[in-house]
């Protein structure tokens, strides 16, 4: 069997361990030289395929790969660009053939969320359209978490464990400070559509009264009097009360409570400052003096806290999804199958691409106490896992030593497009 | 020679390393039973001396007291109360120094800012005054890192290496993300008068084009012009550009670029949004999408990420400062003295209390460079040994497994005092 290359890309958001997946992928294909010729991997994401911008990984040292284990963000660049319907532009789709052809690329990872699984399903559709022999398998990422058939997204442990941690602390803090100065702390946490990020905060409560008091979860209707009942019953109990609250937080009519008015390119609406306008109603209701976090970036790009164990999927579904290339497995997505819950024990499965592409996992609202305010036990025991074990980066200088890939361009064989 | 109890108390921010002081004086005060009998602290700062308000921690186990030194926050409790100037409020005074008398009290730690240094030294003051035998040491604290004759302060280190490791990582995020999406990052971080955390985050810029690529100090006045082409030549050789930004920034008047309006107990301005309002020109302006964090109180809780070197020399002041006391030293400040940058070596010092009340250490000008946005070589090696070496906390379940204390009160023998 000849050799082929593959084409690798990193998409949407990225997190504290696409790269784990990224290192998992170029080092299992590494081992199989007589499968898979060179990792080509997309400048930008799939931008870099509809160019012809490759970015040759066989130019990067085995060092500089096995350090994209513990090194946040997206080492090739990723993109908010979805490609649009077959039938409304199906150049675009011919164009990433043309490229695949031109650079003899059998293989198709495409390591992203939801979107992205719907363009990988597509590719694969459309190679088969025009008989191009092309392997299309998808690798799970998204801290939203919110990919149906995978117990979990690889990004969204890391997430998780440091707004637990984040919460956490900044409880410590806050009790501190109770008596004369600040009694309301409010984290704002990433989760447009999903509470996955905001339940991941309630982890840190494990004893009563301990923060965060109050969860306010995009999937249940804000209301102001309960909340602000809520609040004033912990000032009075505890002394202070820390809230962590979703950026897609909405009212009853589905509005969000924090809007800002733009959208990025897929339309959804770009969100910020909901953890201000909770704490300030606070404020103004109650008369509490308030502090407000804004992790926005920080929560996803902090490998320095990374889950272990997100860790070590992440990098696992790397390798997994050329094992499922290299068995012929074609429009796939590698997926976590949780095998038990505690101890956690996990393996490696598979779904159809068919069947994830812009399917939206919801918190189960089992998941939420009946007052809407907390977690349950079930959340619990689904979250825990998926926060366990540590996996520090290597520190120089006082700081966490990442690395940056040299990037090194293949040589173009098409002409010039623009997208 | 008799032993005598003591007094100690948390005041103003708190921080992700005043326990690890707490530890240390309370470690060595145990140590001395022939001259130290227990350790009171003050329940919510010096309130709890005025109030006689003391927690026993001579009720607290040695395993608990050793765990203070990872744990983040004040566990005793601290407070915004300043006391007034000696002739106004002569009764407070007074009063101190009556419940010093019912406990046997002849030992004064207070560890704290530049307020509480203050505050120290008058106690020291006005039990002279009255012949109370009394010995006050003030144990620095504070990671606005203003306090003179120290070559740093404690809970600063932390600070530093928090937001320098934020904001690289972030700067990995957007870096990924900068060619369809967010361009611009800002990171707001606390300093309202001296750009010592801002200053920290430029550590992380080690290269050139490294991020930060500009910082915004509170000592050099907002030109937005000025800015403004600075990013623009950011994005247009890097392809995208990080800020990191004072709370206390400042126009060229004087006048703060962000000031929410209300006042702590101090009188200082309540800040915070000035992340936004910098991230928001960039956008009128050149027209690039953003995304800006505030870290708030997650940048001084982060225990998870202390700098080691701030642990210890947090620690090691605890002691010393019980050291002090046993040598009679009254009305001084333990202090840290540098002895050499690379490696940094230090040892413990000391400093009247007469000559660090109320002096603010300004970052020196040479620190930031000529163009106001970034810092100088002398600077990053006056920094670089402060965020070095990591400490991390034990984990549970995921988590850092941090303390609570068990705080019980000290039998009241003085009648109510309503301050």
């Amino acid at each position: 069997m000849t050799a082929r290359n593959a084409f690798y890309a990193q998409s949407g958001g990225v997190t504290a361990v696409i790269n784990a997946t990224a290192c998992g992928l170029i080092q299992a294909a590494r081992r199989h030289p007589d499968r898979i010729g060179k990792v080509f991997a997309g400048r930008d994401g799939i931008i870099g395929a509809l160019t012809e911008d490759l970015i040759d990984t066989s130019c990067e040292s085995d060092a500089a790969i096995a350090a994209l284990r513990h090194t946040p963000g997206g080492a090739f660049g990723s993109c908010r660009y979805k490609l649009k319907g077959i039938d409304q532009h199906r150049a675009q789709y011919e164009r990433l053939i043309e490229v695949f052809r031109a650079h003899d690329i059998g293989y198709f990872f495409y390591n992203g969320g939801n979107d992205s699984m719907d363009t990988a399903w597509k590719v694969s559709q459309i190679a088969g359209a025009l008989g191009y022999p092309l392997t299309c398998v998808g690798i799970p990422k998204t801290v939203d978490n919110d990919l149906p058939h995978t117990d979990c997204c690889p990004g969204f442990g890391s997430v998780a464990k440091y707004v637990a941690t984040s919460i956490r602390e900044a409880g410590y803090d806050v009790a501190s400070m109770a008596r004369t100065s600040t009694k309301i702390f409010v984290l704002e946490v990433m989760g447009r559509h999903a509470g996955w990020i905001t339940a991941a905060c309630g982890l840190a409560s494990e004893g009563a009264g301990e923060p965060p008091h109050i969860l306010l979860f995009p999937e249940i209707p804000f209301e102001p009097e309960r909340f602000l009942a809520r609040v004033d019953e912990c000032v009075r109990r505890y002394g202070y009360c820390t809230v962590a609250v979703s950026e897609g937080l909405c009212d009853a009519g589905g509005r969000l409570i924090a809007d800002s008015g733009s959208r990025d390119a897929f339309g959804h609406a770009q969100l910020g400052g909901v953890g201000q306008v909770v704490a300030q109603l606070i404020k103004d209701k109650l008369g509490h003096k308030y502090h407000w976090a804004l992790a926005d970036y920080l929560q996803r790009s902090a490998r320095h806290l990374a889950s272990r164990t997100d860790v070590e999927q992440a990098y696992a579904l790397g390798v997994a999804a050329v094992d499922l290339a290299l068995q012929g497995k074609n429009a796939v997505m590698a997926t976590i199958r949780r095998l038990a819950d505690a101890p956690y024990r996990w393996e490696i499965g598979e779904a159809p691409l068919a069947e994830v592409a812009n399917v939206e996992r919801k918190m189960p609202r089992e998941f939420i106490s009946d007052d809407g305010f907390h977690i349950t036990a079930a959340c619990r025991t689904y979250l825990q896992p998926l926060i366990d074990g540590e996996d520090p980066p290597p520190y120089r200088n006082g700081l966490p030593d990442y690395v940056r890939m040299r990037g090194s361009a293949v040589k173009k064989k098409l002409g010039t497009y623009t997208i």
